[in-house]
């Protein structure tokens, strides 16, 4: 297996402005993971407390992802988070935060997860995600996300960070806060200085662009008009985008652009409804009917 | 000459975060003719006061564009509009709106600009806008933009011109009031069942969404990092595609899908600099490279 996800696994509870949702999977890693699953093998590694369900694992597991990274923690409870969709269905309010074993997450890897060649660091402490780092033996690929926290609280690390790797993925207002400037094109290009080789800025419904030294491109979201919970879209288009990579053992510019395709779509895919729900239901057939039509869309 | 612009001409006071420009030439039909200028020949129908001078008048024709429709009213002053820019340069304030000559405004068309086969009706009152429509002799192509004020206080008049046009290009915020829907795709879905063939529902900086029976689709806006002054980026965008469509003399889908995208790209010009500024230093050539430039943006 030749991508590795470090994040976190998390039960959420979601309120739309139609419907509420208690402690259904979630986290970074849980998205990030399922949505690869259809391009690629993945080993996840993670932490979970005593409340963590067979059935959960077993989820994972039957799409073929390696979970045996997957800590669970004696005594402890899985991180917990709470979030209100506004009207829109783009914001939200984080309600509740509970950390629980997520707090003292100290990473291990094994000898194999520290050998995968693509990495992808979920949202987490820029302290956390060097510390993942630092155990890897010459990745080929490794792509970071990143939040409006680590911005503020953990800036200097953050910026070691980005020395580090090879691309960041971040919302549009995260890199507005990181670089001052409103200009998204310029934020793009400014985050870029600071290290990485690429950057991709998620725009949320209004999609994400790209970044390198020699392209900057938008790629528009895939129009669904079904959007029921828009929660793990970001790391389900990572997890789309980095699947695809691993799974062509190439990141040229040609497959980088594919993948951010590939991305868009599995995103599309997983805000029509809750938790994995949608994702459940669908396979590389219908991902690939819908990166045609998402082409075809594009082609004029 | 086969296109016709009915629409304000103004004299506009731009507040951006960096600068006040005060009295520059402005409209949505100044900013439709202009941009439509560069694919096709254009009729402009609009009244001034006035404070209209010859240099003025000679910048559109100088463009090609007949501006003998355009009625100057003795005594009167040329409709006046300050806005002022949020720091995203996307959202804005109306600080002041003086009416002056448009207050008035009863087009009555030549025998050819009635005669004209393509129409675009700009932002103004649906009565009015269907005043025009009753004068024209069997048109080919009749599009309309409208705006909130108009969806507030001539709701049923809107929904009269809806029944009787073929295209409505709208905001997103507008399409929204309109249709009381907060999903985009379902509220460009719900305008069409009003009665168009097609709408178009811009996004500003995220570009735009065409929806007709058979065709759902979103363009990204071409990312510019230079964006002095976004006004007029939505009247431009519909003179790109309109005198695009009057050029080739046709709207099939394929049709408008090129030309939607030549409207993106003439939009991406305009909000380089103030007024028509940015427009005037371009030409044929230059949108056609920055056209290759957006359509390579999007294969993959």
């Amino acid at each position: 297996m030749s991508l590795l996800v470090v994040g976190s696994i998390a039960f959420d509870s979601i309120h739309t402005p139609t419907e509420v949702r208690e402690n259904i999977l979630g986290g970074s890693s849980v998205h990030f993971s399922y949505a690869a699953s259809f391009f690629s093998g993945v080993r996840m590694v993670g932490v979970v407390g005593e409340d963590w369900q067979e059935e959960h694992t077993q989820l994972l597991t039957e799409r073929g992802i390696d979970t045996s990274g997957i800590e669970i923690e004696e005594g402890g409870k899985t991180f917990r988070w709470t979030g209100k969709y506004h009207s829109n269905m783009n914001d939200r309010d984080t309600l509740e935060v509970h950390l629980n074993v997520l707090e003292t997450f100290n990473p291990t890897l094994s000898e194999e997860s520290s050998r995968c060649p693509f990495v992808f660091l979920a949202n987490g402490s820029p302290t956390t995600q060097l510390k993942v780092l630092d155990q890897m033996t010459g990745p080929r690929l490794v792509v970071a996300d990143t939040m409006d926290l680590w911005i503020e609280i953990e800036r200097d690390q953050l910026k070691t960070l980005l020395s580090r790797i090879d691309g960041l993925v971040l919302n549009d207002s995260e890199a507005k806060q990181l670089t001052e400037e409103e200009n998204l094109v310029r934020a793009g290009q400014k985050v870029l200085e600071m290290g990485p080789k690429f950057i991709i800025l998620k725009k949320g419904e209004h999609g994400a662009m790209f970044f390198s030294k020699n392209e900057t491109y938008v790629m528009p979201a895939f129009p669904t008009p079904d959007v029921v919970d828009p929660t793990g879209a970001g790391d389900s288009f990572a997890g789309g985008m980095m699947g695809y990579l691993a799974q062509q053992n190439n990141f040229d510019p040609k497959t980088l652009k594919e993948a951010m395709a590939y991305g868009t779509v599995v995103a599309s895919l997983i805000v029509e409804d809750f938790s994995l729900d949608r994702l459940k239901g669908t396979n590389r057939e219908e991902i690939d009917g819908r990166f045609n039509q998402y082409r075809q869309m594009l082609t004029f």
